[in-house]
């Protein structure tokens, strides 16, 4: 028996040899271990007395069983206002989260944030094309536009009866004179509000296939991207989005921005923002947050930001061509905030890699001849596919030297490609929460990051679009993955931080940079653990 | 761009060299090819015109769609009425599937079948604990017993007024005289129906969680059980099952036989008979069905069954000695019966393998002392558990030196077992509407079979408990499989046929002549499917 014993440790050993905390695990520090056991305990207790683990047994069977369907990991959109008031999610809300490689840039602040903003902007009018009334609201989208002053109207309201259809509106006045059947201005709120979130009902019920919650996600940056393409909004989302990551413990982001629209409106709703002021306005925020932060003596908290050029899979190789170029003059002009290159939007539906390979290659040809370094950072394989054009996506990503994957979903069912991934280090940028609400999963234990990490890929969490779920930063998605196993545990989270500054296009200084502040940060998080948990297991989380 | 276009292929080669039709798709012969490419273009249409795909564009939202949720390997109890008109499934029912190596006896003949078969037994009696009315019949379980001459009464219904709960009912009279307020006769059908199957509203709405799904799904045995364990019903079930499997195209059956009851009752409700009669019986069921078809000249649609000797993973170490025990006796007996041994019930609720440790390895030395092989046959990781008691069990299983891995869900998470399981040829039984119907997956394109696959590992498909969903045979396992990908077709499916009898506990030489008769099987199912839809691609398909 006691060789048995042996030889079946010897095996788990070997088994997870090659994950990402293995190293770690042998070196831990006391407080860490001590820390990683409250946690462990903790999501063990949490499983029972929140998730209901062991609750039912097999032989409980009850036909009119109405109880809700529960458990670690379930549904996110379901599972977020249990969640919020764990004691696992205060922790994890805590943890330093290093550096978030893999989210749009729109995407990241909540929606009520960016009405908020956007109504403070004259310029900005919003229109419906049918009248809104309690029973058309549902399936109206409101449509926003940044008008110039000589197309500026003085109407009043959307919901009175003098409106015709297609008029603007100033977004204050519709909003205030939001007609009382419909809410009022409260009502106003939740309308755009959950046009540029997907709900419950619609994930889980009328859209519960990835092709159609694509739509919806879809309609809700036609619904956002008229806001924050206009310079003033754009400025303070950019700012907000700096500063709830830093908020949620992130210290570095590299967002994903559509460079597909060539213009922003600026401020009097005329004038059009090129590409090249974007940027220079994305430093000024950087430099701005970043000197708010070292006032308050928080440096260490931001180490800064770097955006990935992305367009979209919708144009033609012929209309790629302009915004390669155009990523070429951004990078030779701003070296410090081009990180990489990218394709985004529906791989299941739009145009794939293989399509684009000439201009792609030509595109690292002009970088060569003009000393530069782009890495393509290529969403590939976020798919249910099997040989499906979006999943041969990932032999193209890489072939094309991708320097991460975003998604990398399917990549599990390629052995070769997971050779290739570990081997040369291509982190995958994978996004639970985004994956499950988009219909990739249901739930995270249905989610392959367990076989990524347990094989050893290279990983990194993150958040992807999570306005889109009304939520911000990264704290939920290491939440849903902590207490979806139980071989993952608190040094595996941090291992997990560790690595996205690690995966990150920072330069080497920088990283080791961020990477030193990262361990400081840890080592008081840890402590934090123990003596916040540590002493009283049973004691209430504190509400956030 | 021509040698990219060249790496590419290379690489997609590799990925793809060590799937179990790599060696087979490089020698197949013409009719082959044309069949597996006819197979491939009605998918294509049919993906199209009966699961929607490409229909909604990510720019169609719509608030108010209420189309229903439908694509190709979508949950089965949904799907099933869809799938069963279309081509490919037609295509599918006439393939020869060669062994089915998973099932549980008692589960795989429909529900409908054994109550017409329990409806002529004079010594089965009904009876509720509750009074059924039209509102409590929902949450009423039908409770079956074999009675002796002494218990048996006359009484003549179930549902009148002066029926006392607790009161048996002869069957037979209970269904006549079911109230017509509870849809008499038809009404007494549904309902025992509606408790041995898991419907839709459950499996997706009410007990949407691999936990109480199998409350339900334990309660399904109990209500048929009692039905089963009857001698005169067992034996027209064991029949029936043989002869349904042939029907589909399975011409060898290893199922699981549950030994944990130590007594059927026999025709009189009175005597016990043991395990041993029970094999006496099988061995005569088999004969019998052999006989009828030799004299239609169908001898190589069936070249036998032999059962896993199973038992509960409810009872203790000790208590499991017993049986061990008499799986010897038993194997001494018929050793052409006995194909293996295994502990079956739910993995996430019971006890691990680990408790057994000591019995178990008692059991094999007992072999050696009497010269017996039965290979261990064990249920493992049938779980969404990352490290869980359930998933942990493969690896003692693997230790244990198990022969086949029943389920073997988790094994993807596994790098190091999933090495072993190459290098032993440690097949997986893969049962993916099993999977799916009890919540360890929603769809089969978001089950690791794929990823199982792609890696090369020994892979069977089976059919599990196709009774509790209201089904038989594999047809809509391979059907649900083919849907789910680009990369596997026909071949494939062929080759997961042929692997299912290499993999079986059949000896060399049956193995030889099963395979021999498969090929012959094939040959003329290739030719079949080039003739029925070679030259008429869109000819509608034929209903079955």
């Amino acid at each position: 028996m006691e060789a048995y014993f042996a030889s079946r440790n010897d095996l788990i050993l070997q088994d997870r040899s090659s994950r990402l905390d293995a190293y770690q695990l042998k070196q831990v520090s006391d407080v860490e271990k001590e820390a990683d056991d409250i946690v462990r305990t903790i999501r063990t207790v949490e499983a029972n007395s929140v998730w209901g683990v062991n609750k039912t047994t097999i032989f409980d069977y009850s036909p009119d069983d109405n109880s809700p369907n529960v458990f670690p990991g379930m549904a996110f959109l379901t599972a977020r206002d249990i969640a919020v008031h764990t004691k696992v999610f205060h922790i994890m809300s805590k943890m330093p989260k290093g550096a978030l490689l893999h989210a749009h840039l729109f995407a990241t602040v909540r929606a009520r944030k960016l009405l908020e903003i956007a109504l403070t902007q004259p310029a900005i009018y919003i229109r419906t094309t049918t009248r809104l009334t309690p029973s058309s609201i549902k399936a109206t989208l409101p449509l926003f536009k940044a008008l110039p002053f000589a197309q500026r109207t003085n109407l009043t309201s959307l919901t009175d009866d003098a409106y015709i259809p297609g008029e603007f509106v100033p977004i204050r006045a519709a909003r205030d004179n939001f007609d009382v059947s419909l809410g009022g201005p409260r009502g106003f709120d939740d309308w755009v509000i959950s046009c540029m979130e997907i709900n419950p009902s619609e994930a889980y019920g009328t859209h519960n296939t990835t092709a159609k919650i694509w739509a919806k996600f879809t309609s809700t940056f036609k619904v956002n991207e008229p806001l924050c393409f206009h310079m003033p909004i754009w400025k303070a989302y950019v700012k907000q989005f700096f500063l709830s990551s830093v908020e949620d413990g992130i210290s570095y982001v590299e967002p994903r921005l559509s460079f597909w629209q060539k213009f922003c409106s600026g401020e009097d709703g005329e004038s059009n923002i090129p590409h090249r002021e974007w940027l220079m306005a994305y430093d000024g925020v950087i430099k701005e947050v970043k000197e708010d932060l070292k006032r308050q003596g928080r440096e260490n908290a931001f180490v800064g930001s770097r955006v990935i050029y992305s367009t979209m899979r919708t144009d033609s190789p012929e209309q790629l061509e302009w915004y390669l170029e155009d990523c070429l003059a951004l990078k030779q002009e701003f070296p410090h905030l081009i990180a990489g290159f990218d394709l985004i939007g529906h791989e299941d539906s739009l145009r794939p890699l293989i399509e684009y390979i000439k201009p792609l290659t030509t595109f690292q040809e002009r970088q060569k001849e003009l000393g530069l370094d782009i890495p393509f950072i290529f969403h590939a394989g976020e798919t249910l596919g099997d040989g499906t054009a979006a999943d041969m996506n990932l032999y193209d990503a890489i072939l094309l030297g991708t320097k991460r994957i975003g998604h990398g979903f399917s990549l599990v069912k390629h052995p070769k490609l997971m050779e290739i991934c570990k081997e040369k280090k291509i982190a995958l940028e994978v996004c639970p929460i985004s994956n499950e609400v988009l219909r990739l999963t249901t739930s995270i234990p249905m989610h392959p990051l367990a076989i990524m990490i347990n094989h050893g890929l290279p990983v990194v969490l993150s958040s992807d679009d999570p306005a889109a779920w009304g939520s911000t930063g990264m704290t939920y998605d290491f939440y849903q993955v902590l207490v979806s196993s139980e071989v993952s545990g608190l040094i595996t989270m941090g291992e997990l931080a560790r690595d996205s500054l690690k995966y990150s296009c920072l330069d080497d200084d920088e990283k080791q940079h961020a990477l030193a502040a990262y361990n400081e940060q840890w080592s008081k998080f840890v402590e934090w653990v123990v003596k916040e948990y540590g002493t009283n297991l049973n004691k209430p989380a504190r509400l956030n």
